[in-house]
């Protein structure tokens, strides 16, 4: 049943600014309003979600512009100052607020762009006309990012409609290349770097490991994405005339692929695990005490059988593991029946998923020194780098953890579990090296929303306390330690 | 420059039949009817050319009908009694003259079907608008195999119109299922073995060593075509979460197809080579002699190197050696950039060229036992048998086969090339097999025709003395044995 989005709320007098102690013992006001706005929070989300911004299809930079538009129009809306930032890319929506002098300054790093929605015959509905069915909001990027990212944009307007005010000063950060690895992100902060100086970051695009079990992500994988092209001649040959005595760039792609792993999933790429960490057993034990069981993973993954390297756990492969997975393969004929050709060209997307002390200079050259020493005679291989992003690991008890673990039990009202993350968010990685602040990775996506497949969806509940959450977070976060100098308010961008 | 269709030329006086000796002499009267109407002809196989049969699209189903249509409609006009006999698939045109009791009864095999046009985007034209440019006729299907197959046809007119008769009696089967591997013709032929019952076949689908040099095919590799699909999770999965706990169908298709054969092509299957004849140094050397030069291969495949099982030429290779030859794959998401996804399902097409002494039957159930044996956990494989021809060959010394040559002498002004082909052709399997007769593999297709590639095209000279030589060979053929009990004349189907 799709929802209708109702008219935007009034700012009564009733939201008007309180005093700085009151505000600071619990954020009331702000959690009132967020309670009292859902429908339209949820229509408004709606409208994001409309927009097909699919950042790795050219034909999306109409979409792009009307969703920056849209979204910084948004911003300016609840209060921030918003500018829409150009890239060689896609244009990054920059926001910020810098009201409260003695506040730690927070980064809010989301992005608006979405994985491709291909294949759409798998979807039960057009991808890009978002609806509620049953207690999930069904569209892609519903969750991933732009359902995430919006619960704190719905946070900062409950704030700051109901106070006059926000609890932190706030930078906020939506690009539009996450889903095709951030090529710009790291210049874009390493330029800017003054302007976003911040105390913390906080980025919401990872997973609760179950509903009602609110998760803070301390650690994640890194990535390089590859695309290896093999060539053999110059067009089409009939395979009965040359098969046997031309090299075929779809057999010499299988073995060079086959040749990166063993069948286990263990990396077969010279020197590819002396950057790779052992980890303690106490580390160990605390990931199996705290993380997802195998069961749990088999679960949300919908598989019966395991797989993967001996010794590990599965949330220990997806997460201190590294791994090489195949993303697509294309070469030949495809369609129906079979056409007798050996083709002149084959093409393979692969990612490497990257765990600490790698990084992915290292892992570069190692597949391309591999690729090359694999590549079959008659056939001319070219190897390309789509992206890249190491992987990061923030101490657990840093405080300013510890105050999302608390905004999670306010949210939630559960103690919320601290994992590691098989993914790779780039933003946490710059936010790492750039600007040399720990990031919270407070996710509010499910396994079951379908991330990156057909039919993704965001459960509603995760939108509503993620507000919640969001709210105790920036209140909580007030008391946190900042170092002025650091800041750059005047000078913002 | 594209030529237009000249008016048809009408049958003058000058064409009535002649006595039967004088028509036995020398073919004069044809030859001449032949080098009138050149220009018609073509126009009329660029005419045949235009319909878009390709067997392997479902789409196809009334442009098999107006082409059968077409085809009868044509044999008709010339003199044959021709008839569209359906079977599961694409229909059979049947076509058949017996006016001469004491005369041998040849049998034509050719195919109006054509190979998928994709991608079109590489043909410098559109593929089912034939056009002639230099010396060539550009279009799919040109060469492989209606220009070809409409050799034999504008000979038969040529004789029937110069002479009222044929020297030999004669049917025709012209399938459209050639290129998805003749799923019917077996059956079709078994059911009307009797009223199909010949002395000699002749199949023009196959190619000549260079130009000037007729080329008589005596040894055919067969071909077994799989299709392979691996699935593994239900949908789609994000590669970060997921990657190194879960098995990836498309990374377990490139160990599984990589396993099939060695780096250098060696069938890596147990058992494979079992059946595969070792050849006598004397006929290798024949072959040595009488076949292409490995440089001869490489320059018809525009490839620089060589590649395949060591201790062979590659003529060898290509015709008494077998191979595996991938076709397609297809997984995951292939577009611009990447998508960070394991795949829940992936399909590779392939074939396995075999030669004497192999049987399809005990190559697919190897290949089975061996894909069933290389799955790996967590994956599930289907194997899918697409279609299969076992390999022919007829002995050199055959009398029909040197009538054949003799034509080629008179219709090329040069002695003809006896050569095996690494292609299939099921006509010839399914002639010898269930007919028990030899057939004669006079083709004129050229290295250059880009056959089963975008560009294909035929060579216009070889197109009209391919009609030449057809007329002296059907001339030749009169004078050949033939066993009157084999032939069902009066009960033609």
């Amino acid at each position: 049943m799709a929802m209708s989005t109702p008219a935007a709320t009034r700012v009564g007098k009733a939201d008007l600014p309180r005093s700085r102690d009151e505000h600071d013992r619990t954020p009331a006001r702000a959690l009132g309003y967020a309670r009292r706005n859902r429908a339209r929070f949820l229509g408004e989300l709606k409208q994001f979600v409309r927009f097909p911004t699919v950042s790795n299809q050219q034909r999306r930079a109409a979409d792009f512009k009307a969703c920056a538009e849209w979204l910084a129009h948004h911003l300016s809306g609840i209060g921030l100052q918003a500018r829409i930032l150009p890239t060689a890319h896609h244009p990054i929506v920059y926001a910020s607020w810098l009201g409260v002098k003695r506040s730690p300054t927070i980064l809010i790093y989301g992005h608006y762009d979405v994985q491709p929605a291909e294949p759409e015959s798998e979807w039960t509905h057009p991808p890009f006309e978002p609806l509620v069915r049953g207690n999930r909001l069904l569209g892609r990027g519903a969750s991933d990012d732009k359902g995430q990212l919006f619960v704190h944009i719905k946070a900062i307007e409950s704030l700051m409609k109901a106070d006059g005010r926000l609890p932190v000063n706030l930078k906020c950060i939506f690009e539009g290349d996450e889903e095709q690895g951030s090529p710009d992100l790291e210049a874009f902060v390493k330029r800017n770097h003054r302007a976003l100086a911040s105390d913390y970051g906080v980025i919401s695009d990872t997973r609760m490991i179950a509903p009602n079990r609110p998760t803070i992500g301390y650690a994640q994988r890194g990535t390089v994405r590859f695309e290896l092209e093999l060539r053999g001649a110059h067009h089409e040959l009939h395979s009965g005339n040359f098969g046997g005595a031309v090299a075929n760039p779809l057999n010499g792609l299988c073995e060079m692929l086959a040749s990166l792993d063993d069948a286990e999933g263990r990396i077969a790429v010279p020197g590819f695990y002396d950057d790779v960490r052992d980890w303690s057993d106490k580390e160990r034990e605390y990931m199996a005490h705290a993380g997802p069981t195998d069961e749990d993973i088999l679960h949300d993954a919908g598989v019966e059988e395991g797989w993967g390297e001996p010794g590990f756990s599965h949330y220990e492969r997806v997460t201190i593991r590294p791994a090489i997975t195949l993303n697509g393969i294309a070469g030949g004929y495809s369609g129906r029946g079979l056409k007798t050709v050996i083709p002149p060209r084959a093409i393979a997307k692969f990612s490497v998923r990257t765990v600490p002390d790698q990084h992915a200079r290292a892992v570069v050259a190692q597949i391309r020194q591999h690729i090359e020493r694999v590549t079959p005679a008659g056939l001319r291989a070219q190897l390309r780098i789509l992206g890249a992003t190491d992987p990061v690991v923030v101490d657990r008890q840093h405080p300013i953890l510890r105050i999302a673990a608390l905004a999670c039990e306010r949210g939630f009202g559960a103690k919320p579990a601290f994992v590691r993350s098989g993914g790779s968010i780039g933003g946490a990685t710059v936010l790492k090296e750039v600007l040399d602040i720990p990031t919270v990775l407070l996710g509010f996506a499910l396994p079951k929303d379908n991330v990156h497949a057909p039919n993704e969806s965001f459960d509603l509940s995760n939108f509503f306390r993620g507000i919640e959450t969001s709210i105790w977070f920036f209140t909580g976060a007030a008391h946190a330690q900042h170092s002025s100098g650091k800041r750059e308010r005047s000078n913002d961008h």
